[in-house]
């Protein structure tokens, strides 16, 4: 477990100013406190003074998502979650479910037979047996990038997506990419299914022609596109736009196997932003996901719930990260113009 | 100013439980203490202890919307924000403006001198001074009912629109009408927008005939409603579903004047619920947008903000309410088919 020193070194600060920010006291900012206090549950560092009210319980149900590790989908978000339920004095249970457990017990008695006031869902398939029964559910509930119709006690938050695709988009067509082609990800994702739209209504809003042989829907995973992108290929496509960063990492890799470089032959853009993003060749141009105001929204919104303020919705703001697997298109041409001009010359 | 004993008359209780409330006294529920305080504040009562940081401000700026009865729409919004943001020791300024108002000073200038941290603005058309200046604000600032794209400042709450039209029209098919027409309120209005976009992806949804006659456009006005209702009368609508309660009203009378019972002959529903929606004849089945809690996620979302989480928009859950202004399209085959019978027999 982490040491009070060790929060210090990581922070850069004295021994004795962490030991303020955990205790409370008066003579550091309030900023500089919740700083401490979110590296300290980062970090793993409990005190007797840090733990929680014991009927004051939530729990985090995950799914189909990674979430151990720093460079994974759900660190982050798990992360977020529990630095500001933490600050409200919350006990937050991060449990790991697989469909075959959801069979065991239904979800309203579990969380009444072990005290969670509310939980946040993250990465649960819409078939599941625990999404089914969420239509009626009593208990406060959150739910990553999943929507229930009509029951007042659960909301769904994510990203927005519609803002998060229109933006790369708009970027593409910035650099003068008009033939832009849509790799998506798994079918039966909501998400998935507001990419698409969003993606449709992006290209119409910016008078750009719609391809059926430059959208294909493949599976979040890097592996999906060489399936799908020899087509985008052969059709003319300058700039690919991906469900995910990992699909554009396969991207990357499936144009690299065509003799084709990217940025310079074609542009190809993400959706996430993973920690990796930042260090693949070439480091990925993408729409980041927050995760970390992801997992505290989720917090907040669950919140507004237990106050029977009965949310439906929260989206978070995506954001362009510009980094080097796009370019303009105009340089091509100009670099095919001196290219000719230099041969005749030659 | 309300005393003491006006809240204890109001709430039943004693004057002593009142003042446990108002001092935070720790042998009264934490339920019981906030019900307290939401009262004081609802009758304007205050105490030095019940005084906010002077540092700590907030102003909630409105427009195009009457507030100051307890009848009028926005009413409970600015109540609800009240009641939140006093719980958390903020002092919140209402300051109804103008178009002119805007003219004088930039946005971000007048919150700076006047020491606001943020915003909440409830009322804006989209071509207002300050909305145009709102895509580049650094103030953390929450619109109600509108959309600023891409500004992590700048948040949209609002309750669900898609899914109250869809509640609507649910319920009308569930009655079995499906000659449903929909009177849409004011153009040029992002609430307009999504409302008539969720009314033909409901009806879709519902495998439910589009007609262009049973569509229109007026304005959020009871009045509205004579330019429009008979064309949707000749059409042969069996039901009427409207923008607002208050076409709603304008949309019963007309049908009274062309010798039509609501809701015997035509069924009608509103969309609001505003406190006079249960007393009209017939009281007015409606979609409710719960106003108190628009009021408590606008603060809760300008918490966000002015925590660095940027969220996108935040959406209520509407609410069903059913009145006396619908019925069921079958009983009128049976009240048809009995009349027959017996004027046959007679």
């Amino acid at each position: 477990m982490a040491t009070i020193k060790d929060i210090a070194n990581r922070l850069g600060i004295s021994v004795s100013t962490v030991s303020k920010g955990l205790n409370g006291a008066n003579d550091i900012s309030e900023e500089l406190r919740q700083i401490v206090l979110d590296t300290a549950v980062e970090m793993g560092y409990t005190t007797k003074r840090m733990k929680k009210d014991a009927n004051k319980k939530l729990c985090v149900f995950i799914e189909n998502m990674d979430f151990e590790q720093p460079d994974q989908f759900g660190y982050e978000i798990i992360l977020g979650f529990k630095q500001a339920a933490y600050r409200d004095n919350w006990d937050v249970t991060i449990l790991p479910v697989t469909p075959a457990f959801q069979q065991t017990e239904r979800y309203d008695t579990y969380m009444l037979k072990n005290g969670f006031s509310g939980a946040f869902l993250v990465g649960f398939a819409l078939q599941d047996a625990w999404m089914l029964q969420l239509a009626s559910t009593n208990i406060p509930t959150v739910l990553f990038d999943n929507y229930i119709k009509q029951n007042l006690n659960v909301c769904y938050i994510g990203t927005d997506n519609f803002e998060g695709i229109d933006l790369a988009v708009d970027y593409a067509y910035s650099l003068g990419h008009k033939r832009i082609a849509f790799l998506n990800g798994s079918p039966n994702s909501m998400v998935s299914d507001q990419r698409l739209q969003a993606f449709i209504s992006s290209m119409k809003a910016h008078a750009l022609m719609l391809d059926k042989d430059l959208i294909a829907q493949g599976h979040y995973v890097a592996d999906s596109a060489k399936y799908h992108v020899p087509k985008f290929l052969a059709a003319g496509a300058t700039a690919i736009l991906c469900g995910n960063d990992l699909l554009a990492y396969g991207t990357i890799e499936e144009c690299r196997l065509h003799g084709l470089c990217v940025p310079e032959d074609i542009s190809v853009i993400g959706f996430d932003d993973l920690p990796s993003s930042c260090t693949t060749i070439p480091p990925l141009t993408t729409i980041r996901q927050d995760r970390i105001e992801l997992g505290k929204s989720g917090y907040y919104t669950l919140v507004s719930l237990l106050h029977h303020v009965s949310i439906s919705r929260t989206l978070l703001r995506p954001q362009l990260i510009i980094r080097e697997s796009t370019s303009p298109t105009i340089n091509k041409k100009i670099i095919k113009k001196i290219t000719k001009k230099e041969s005749t010359i030659l």
